[in-house]
């Protein structure tokens, strides 16, 4: 009998995560170079659970555990794998392995494979392809990344409008090697082999054989332009709750599907890359290489330097005036650095709001006026606490005033910088996740020293 | 012929998000009460494109333009509103439409409808309703919020592993109104009605009516808790691509199913949320009231100006040295920015790595090492550029070691309080996404100020 702590230890069991003691197994096998031992502790793992433990493994012990497996490494975790780890993996396997994880690979999967080897591998695996699939590859990479065309799967079910549920059925049930081995929809196409109609596989299933396909499919179906970027057809997965999707040329011929398993990818994807943009971050992931990760954050960070080092020329200005009262250089981070977080909230707002299409032309105006409100409310308040700490610290009610006036401007500004900043951005062509953070920041930093010295060098001297 | 740019101009045309005109045309016949010609513009659109229409209006017109529409709205909009728009919109339709709405839709759907409902409303909505769909909704409403229990449909399609695919089929072409109206995957169960397996809908189809589902199944399915939280789910279906997985109560026995679609809709809300709560913000979206936006916002700018605060008495503790070389208070907030950025970046990383899994247990010191040594060999570098710079500013070689030392310091901080903070808090069952940040940036601000201050009275003074 099995019981549940069993079960919670057997770290092949679904759900549980990888246990730390069997990673150490593993680790001290992989260091033995014990390739049995490693063999038997992974047999039996999941597709997906085996990349973990590839990820979780420092990367001596990981490249060592896939040379250790060489050619019995199941070929179909290389699309599992992402960035570093695929590279560490995929340079200690044979290419014939990796060329037959191509062949035995959906296409999607398949070109996920490829467009991640350096270019001579990439190369050698192509060579060893069969014309037929070596086509099929090379077409798919011939569409931009990140593209509609990149994550279709070719192989796909499309029978004509005049079929019956009958004549599907028979035509599935054939031995037919091109079929997908899951689908969830079937297209419908007219004689040019342009989509017309969809028809989900359990509307088939539900009509008797002498049905006719036209009378039972969807019309119109949500149809994906081939060269779509895989950020909109997310976003009409999304909100057209769709299961799968036809991919269309530029002559309205079908040419592939996308199915939603992909999407969930997509969508955690893109989620992730504005993350990481709004943070500053290029290449994200724990497990980069230490070259990759400090190259990845030093861009930013030089850029910031630049906005501080001209944050501090304002400051500079005042050096006369903090001379004389030196409070001013105590207080003067609090304003810059609420502006920077109370516009840090509102662009954040705003590029997702631009990421999911709730911001658009239509309510734009309407929307900064609300930021621009925000900003004016939640300054009052904070100016009367600020104003208050202040008075009550230095007991000068007038430096008190000036720090509240400039609290009150600063996130004002930052409330309308928050929200214009990204638009313009996105006006533009510009991702505004990537961009917009440095030019809020800087935006807070500079008016916010420069409303409370220039009050204080007014009112105060 | 309907040409490509008609297309583009239609509104209610796939694709094309809605058209300023088009907007506009549905305001100027809300505002003059035309309920007519309202109805008109919005006929066609699909659902998810009259949820957004809602969206875009401003308050007054959105609830007009639901108070004309009245009974003849189509109830399955209502799980397409999210927030305030769906409060605006439910509070003008009469209850009998809601019951309506609950009845016609999936059980999920209805929930999702239900739960957000206040509870008066819930309650005449729930009166409204047959007793057998009230049970439904109410065992629905008994899960905890974001667990598989609230996202899961309960209609689905079980058969006993005896059956042939011809029985299945029959079955499934027998008017049978407790079946979903789309499903992709058939659960097999015993006796007990415990899942046993699971079989896509293209396999049933594929295999000739005699072959025993049995035979043909996956066994071992992935199984879904009732009790889980829906973000696990979201990582279980994208880290397994599932498509569908059966739900099962404490006793194993399948209570309910949940499909990819509505994951795609988790995946993304979850993300949001990270990316909301790591900027400060508690309630996103630019469709929320001006009291609850401010109101979002406010709790964390105040807590924010208490770290201010705390990092501006760091300060007051050097307000002689600051009075004796005032270039201090012109360079000092350059290692406390910096800082700041350095640790969101980290934290960033840290707190997604957390979310996906990539960080844990069995990676977490070498992954710890690794930004601590990130953090040091950037604050090297850019200590060199800042001490260039400060150097040539203020011709002062020793000022600009301080500066430069402060640099590295509060650097390697950053990439160190980056990773444990958030880190620490997942350990202890706090969110790290909501709270990670005002931990991290008070640490750099302090340090930052210390560092620098600190150093330059040992040095310079």
């Amino acid at each position: 009998l099995k019981t549940r702590s069993d079960d919670d230890r057997d770290p092949s069991s679904q759900d549980a995560h990888l246990q730390v003691d069997f990673v150490q197994q593993v680790v001290e096998a992989v260091r033995r170079e014990d390739a049995a031992e490693a063999a038997d502790l992974v047999d039996g793992l999941a597709l997906p659970d085996l990349a973990d433990l590839f990820e979780v493994l420092p990367p001596s012990d990981r490249r060592q555990l896939a040379a250790l497996a060489g050619d019995n490494l199941d070929p179909a975790v290389l699309p599992e794998l992402d960035g570093q780890v695929f590279t560490d993996v995929v340079r200690q396997v044979p290419a014939t392995l990796v060329a037959e994880a191509v062949r035995q690979l959906d296409s999607d999967d398949a070109i996920a494979v490829i467009e991640e080897l350096d270019e001579d591998v990439q190369n050698q695996v192509l060579r060893r392809l069969a014309a037929a699939d070596r086509v099929v590859i090379e077409e798919g990479l011939a569409y931009p990344e990140e593209s509609a065309g990149r994550i279709m799967q070719r192989d796909l079910v499309a029978v004509p409008q005049f079929w019956t549920v009958g004549q599907t059925i028979d035509y599935l049930r054939a031995e037919n090697p091109s079929l997908p081995d899951d689908f969830y929809e079937i297209i419908v196409t007219d004689p040019f082999h342009r989509p017309v109609g969809a028809i989900a596989l359990s509307r088939v299933m539900r009509n008797e054989r002498r049905v006719k396909i036209g009378d039972i499919m969807t019309r119109d179906p949500h149809l994906i332009d081939v060269m779509a970027d895989q950020e909109d057809v997310a976003y009409q997965f999304n909100k057209y709750h769709l299961i799968s999707a036809a991919v269309i040329d530029q002559s309205r011929r079908l040419v592939g599907v996308i199915t939603v398993d992909d999407i969930v990818h997509v969508v955690e994807q893109e989620a992730q890359e504005d993350i990481l943009a709004l943070a500053g971050v290029s290449e994200g992931g724990v497990n980069e290489s230490i070259v990759t990760m400090t190259r990845s954050r030093f861009t930013w960070l030089l850029v910031n330097l630049g906005t501080a080092v001209l944050a501090s020329a304002v400051i500079g200005r005042f050096e006369a005036t903090i001379q004389q009262l030196v409070a001013l250089a105590v207080l003067m981070p609090i304003v810059a650095s609420m502006g920077g977080n109370a516009g840090t909230q509102t662009m954040t707002v705003a590029v997702r709001a631009l990421a999911t299409k709730e911001l658009s032309a239509a309510n734009a105006l309407r929307i900064v006026n609300k930021e621009l409100l925000v900003g004016l409310i939640n300054g009052a308040l904070l100016a009367g606490v600020i104003g208050g700490v202040a008075w009550a610290w230095f007991g000068d009610p007038l430096l008190a005033g000036v720090l509240a006036a400039a609290m009150v401007i600063n996130l004002a500004v930052a409330g309308l910088s928050g929200i214009l900043v990204p638009m313009t951005l996105s006006r533009l062509g510009i991702d505004p996740a990537v961009s917009s953070t440095v030019f809020v920041t800087t935006i807070t930093d500079v008016i916010g020293f420069l409303a409370f010295l220039g009050l204080a060098a007014l009112v105060l001297l």
